[in-house]
């Protein structure tokens, strides 16, 4: 194996600055464009008008052009009657006045006497209701200046003063290659090792956003001649070509090689995280980028230097983006060698915003689809302490984050449901949440980081639900519980269940494969109640140290054949197509400080599991009790907690299904 | 004449609720996109993936795939060796790995031995740098819910949970029907009477802006016939059509007839200027919308009333306009009757925004163009005085407005010159003139409301410029002046001299019109001045009372035959192509607050004024002395501004090209 070394270790701007030193040759080239076509370009010269507007006096209003010479003494006593033809013509806003008149009377300020005689009660005075020539735009005046994004209102402004066509700078086309055998276009038949090839159309979209023509290839295996033969195509073509991936230091990673082949490499590495292994280069005069494999990587590549690189081709200007601070939930830890970009959630709880960071897998397209911010950690700082300030740059509105009810704590698949249910009943609101298990919940009730926090916390002593905990955690808080429902955990198990597994002691059975929860999720700790229970020790159970972190990812690992079992609720088993042997019922409630009670989201969260819409959705996916949803017990009510027991029927109509 | 009657006088949110309500019925259809085509886009319904991804094991690293067992004892003193094809299978990153291996170690962590033997030094973990399938995405996981605006991250999620193809709301089809018979298409030969039909043009750009698809059709007479023709094939070409304009009560105004003959009229006229006349109505269930023919009426009807249409017809909410909070320079009239939009200018002062209005002709295009941003002023509030806070409606970036040299008082065609130069050197930077003359200038300055202040003031007692009124009315304030030019005044007059005018007592001759620039003008004091001198009263000038407010206005007048002479400089006769009689030289400064002179701007300004650019433009306008330009004279130097005679060469040159 022969490994490459990247050529540099730049630092961002450096890198930027030395790059576009070397490539800035190749922007600002000029077009003619007729005006009207020329929303959100960049004049390349200033636009001076070329005749003026208005080009001749004109009405400024319905009515009659007079001379003014013959309506003075005009008075409610005595009108003055003027005749049509002699003393007057009829005009509408904008028509021409003729040399012999001097002003305009409205056609309020006139009555009709007969055939072609008004009167009026008011002399009118010179220049009265006329917009004389040029009162808009003078012949020769500055319209736009240079480098000027032109707007609606200047497309107006400039065909008023005859400019019809006007000199802007190009937009660049960017050719987009995919490489890599293992690709495979989006609708393919897919077997193991395909790759679906989503970055190029990715890439087409940033392009398009930030104002350039994405012009996509097919894709490219793996293969130089190949590649090197369509990157000669490309630069032809394109005015800026990307590359997507082969940038790193894999055995196959041709796009520096090609790059240097037929044309020159200038930095290949830049010190930031994720997007490390980038190709800064040039081929026949035309900026050529390779673009990082890793959907992260590639994401931070675009946006911190294909786009600079794309807005200065046409003389745009990068637009500031909007930070925010907020306060950090958790202690987030950073190399010393990289810039750390981290994908943050923001949530606004109690007056204030708290960002919270989100997975840093680099091939994680979820997150960045879930982030509403990005938290850069400079070079050389080894990480930002729990409750530090810091600065977001934002990915959404405010607004939106304002109106988003932060949901932590444990998964379930109703809260995706719910999470669509509420957004759809009112367009301005949003649930998001973050899975981190029961405890992670508590944690972040805690810690004032979170508007509820679903749970399902069994107490080892009692087997009694949720209360506990939050009597021993978050005391001298007033927290309450919304009921959601009574669920059916049990052990996922492959269709047909090959192993023959009976009860929840069976996993302990020699050569049975067992998928795990996190630590602090209810089910694990669900699970280690079992465990105590039966005296089995965690160390005999064959894949306890292996963590899945939502209900659905344990089932699609028992789905794949990895695993024999793992614990979970019933809907999960019964999406991914797994049977499913109950095992016991607990209740899955939200805790919720009872000041929030008082929001109109939370309010509306209630109403929508109260609604038939929502729970017809909880029929549909089954194994749950619902007959105290939206119940909410307060803080001085807390012995109604105590719930009775599970209604039997729905427990049976689960085990049926299964 | 038959004058028609508004049908009604709507509140603008009661009117937009009350339409919105009898329209809705016909927003919100679907169509089904490829993912990679739905930026932009808004989801119908929530998205959930179809697959996972990963969709099985996979490589996270470039590295060797392993048995985690085999690995167990291995340290830097008993490195243990592996064989390919035995114990291990070479992978990159992504790459699947088959069921007998549970682990990858890192090309970094292997020393190769010979040609299929590597050793390592560290055990491996189980699932050690294995990315397990649906690490990234778990089937039936929601990606994004119903509602949502879709960006480039999540077409990437989309593809990769093998979401192909996305339900989301069609974009409305905007027919833009412009009507008149006075129109003309740009560049046509135009004549006295012509429109140049830029609106239908206007709003074509604004409704691409909202994200319709716009579709112009050709102009229309008027003639009720036709339009009522062309109006039925539109609707049923279209999602919702806009006729431009005879929305309002001339004579020859069928918009509201023409809808109510195929359809309703539901509102016509609601209490806002500009804008009132627009007629909200619907033919064959589709929106129809009268937008009135001055353009700037036609912009707020626009911008308030069909962007909520084009967003809501496809599901997208209304951004918020960035606001903020000004101090009004001067005060503001409005009428009780209509909630009125005021186009401000801002200027950031002395570490504050300041809002001064514009002009409020409905008919002025460069009024928009200009705008930094939207004063609302309430319905039955009768003004708002100076000094007090408002909130603006933002119509540029903030930044540029803070990078804006703020320019009141005196015109004069460098100014623009300047304003152009300024931007193209430093793309951050800009200058904004306002044209108020020399007395505004000076009343700017002193209420803090401008950077620089462009003045040309004569004394009368004692023939010089500038330095008097900075005394008299900037006492107490540290004001610096920037020489600028020594320029020529004099009569502008038609081509060839036709009245033979020679000296500027002549514009007191029997028959000459002439035409004057407005109170506090430097050009205004000056031929006062001279007047005074040779004892003529103004009220015996004929033309004394029309003002225009700048030296180019007042050419376009003279150019225009209106007027016979008015009184400029030599740069404005020049550009208009009129003949010149020099009067006197006059010395046009800048006048500034020391303090300002640190401004980074201001001194790229003085950089500016000394280029070599910049002054090959003043030879080529001609008619200025650029001797001292760029000095820049402070409080304690001032006996220094009684500058020396003008370079008489300059003068001669002058003359000559007249």
């Amino acid at each position: 194996m022969v490994q490459k070394v990247y050529l540099s270790n730049y630092e961002l701007k450096e890198a930027l600055s030395e790059y576009l030193g070397r490539i800035k040759h190749s922007f600002l080239n000029k077009e003619l464009l007729n005006t009207e076509e020329a929303l959100g370009r960049v004049t390349s010269e200033a636009v001076y008008s070329k005749i003026s507007s208005p080009f001749y006096n004109c009405s400024a209003m319905d009515g009659i052009a007079v001379q003014s010479l013959k309506t003075i003494g005009a008075s409610e006593k005595r009108p003055i009657t003027l005749e049509e033809g002699k003393d007057y013509l009829v005009v509408d806003t904008g028509d021409p006045i003729p040399r012999e008149y001097d002003c305009v009377i409205m056609v309020e300020d006139t009555v009709k006497i007969d055939g072609d005689k008004v009167k009026i009660y008011k002399s009118a005075a010179p220049w009265q209701h006329i917009r004389p020539l040029g009162e808009d735009i003078v012949e020769n005046q500055l319209i736009v200046p240079s480098g000027h994004m032109i707007r609606p209102v200047d497309i107006g402004a400039m065909l008023a003063g005859g400019v019809n066509t006007v000199e802007v700078y190009k937009k660049p086309l960017i050719g987009v290659i995919p490489t890599g055998t293992e690709l495979v276009d989006p609708g393919s038949n897919l077997k193991i090792g395909d790759i679906i090839d989503f970055n190029s159309r990715v890439f087409s979209a940033q392009v398009t956003q930030y104002g350039g023509i994405p012009k996509r290839y097919g894709i490219v295996k793996d293969n130089y001649d190949i590649l090197k033969s369509i990157l000669k195509k490309a630069v032809s073509e394109c005015d800026i070509v990307i590359i997507n991936a082969g940038s790193s230091a894999g055995r196959e990673d041709y796009t520096s090689d090609v790059i240097s082949d037929l044309g020159e490499v200038y930095i290949h590495g830049v010190s930031i995280k994720p997007g490390k292994p980038v190709v800064l280069g040039e081929v026949e005069n035309k900026p050529v980028l390779g673009i990082p494999g890793y959907p992260v990587s590639a994401y931070f590549i675009m946006d911190k230097i294909l786009k600079v690189i794309i807005e200065g081709y046409q003389g745009k200007k990068t637009e500031k983006v909007q930070r925010l601070e907020a306060t950090l939930s958790r202690r987030v830890m950073s190399s010393l060698k990289y810039l750390e970009f981290v994908r943050m959630k923001l949530g606004y709880v109690g007056n204030k915003f708290i960002a919270t960071p989100l997975s840093r897998g680099a091939g994680s397209t979820m997150s960045l689809v879930r982030a509403d911010g990005i938290l850069e950690i400079p070079q050389n700082v080894e990480g930002i302490e729990a409750g530090s300030k810091v600065q977001i740059s934002l990915m959404k509105n405010i607004d939106e984050i304002k109106n988003t009810i932060v949901c932590i704590g444990s998964h379930d698949p109703i809260l995706d449901i719910l999470s669509d249910l509420i957004h759809v009943k009112n367009p301005d609101y949003y649930l998001s949440s973050a899975h981190t298990g029961s405890m992670g919940g508590i944690m972040a009730l805690k810690n004032g980081e979170t508007h509820i926090a679903p749970i399902h916390l069994l107490d080892m002593e009692s087997g009694k639900y949720n209360i506990f905990y939050i009597n021993k955690y978050l005391k001298g808080k007033n927290i309450a519980l919304i009921k959601v429902v009574n669920r059916i955990q049990g052990l996922m198990v492959q269709k047909g269940n090959p192993l023959c597994l009976k009860e929840i002691s069976d996993i302990y059975k020699k050569g049975v494969r067992f998928v795990n929860r996190q630590r602090g999720a209810g089910t694990r700790l669900l699970l280690d109640y079992y465990l105590k229970k039966l005296n089995i020790s965690p160390k005999d159970i064959n894949g306890y140290e292996r963590e899945e972190f939502t209900h659905l990812s344990v089932a699609a690992a028992v789905a794949s054949g990895d695993v024999d079992c793992g614990l979970g609720v019933y809907s999960a088993a019964e999406i991914m197509g797994l049977d499913f042997i109950p095992v016991c019922n607990e209740e899955y409630d939200f805790a919720v400080p009872e000041e929030y009670l008082e929001m109109e989201t939370i309010k509306e969260l209630i109403d929508i599991m109260k609604s038939n819409i929502f729970l017809k959705e909880l029929d549909r996916l089954g194994g749950y009790d619902y007959s105290s949803i939206g119940r909410v017990i307060t803080h001085n009510d807390k012995k109604l907690t105590f719930a009775k027991k599970v209604d039997k029927d729905v427990h049976l109509k689960a085990i049926d299904r299964v």
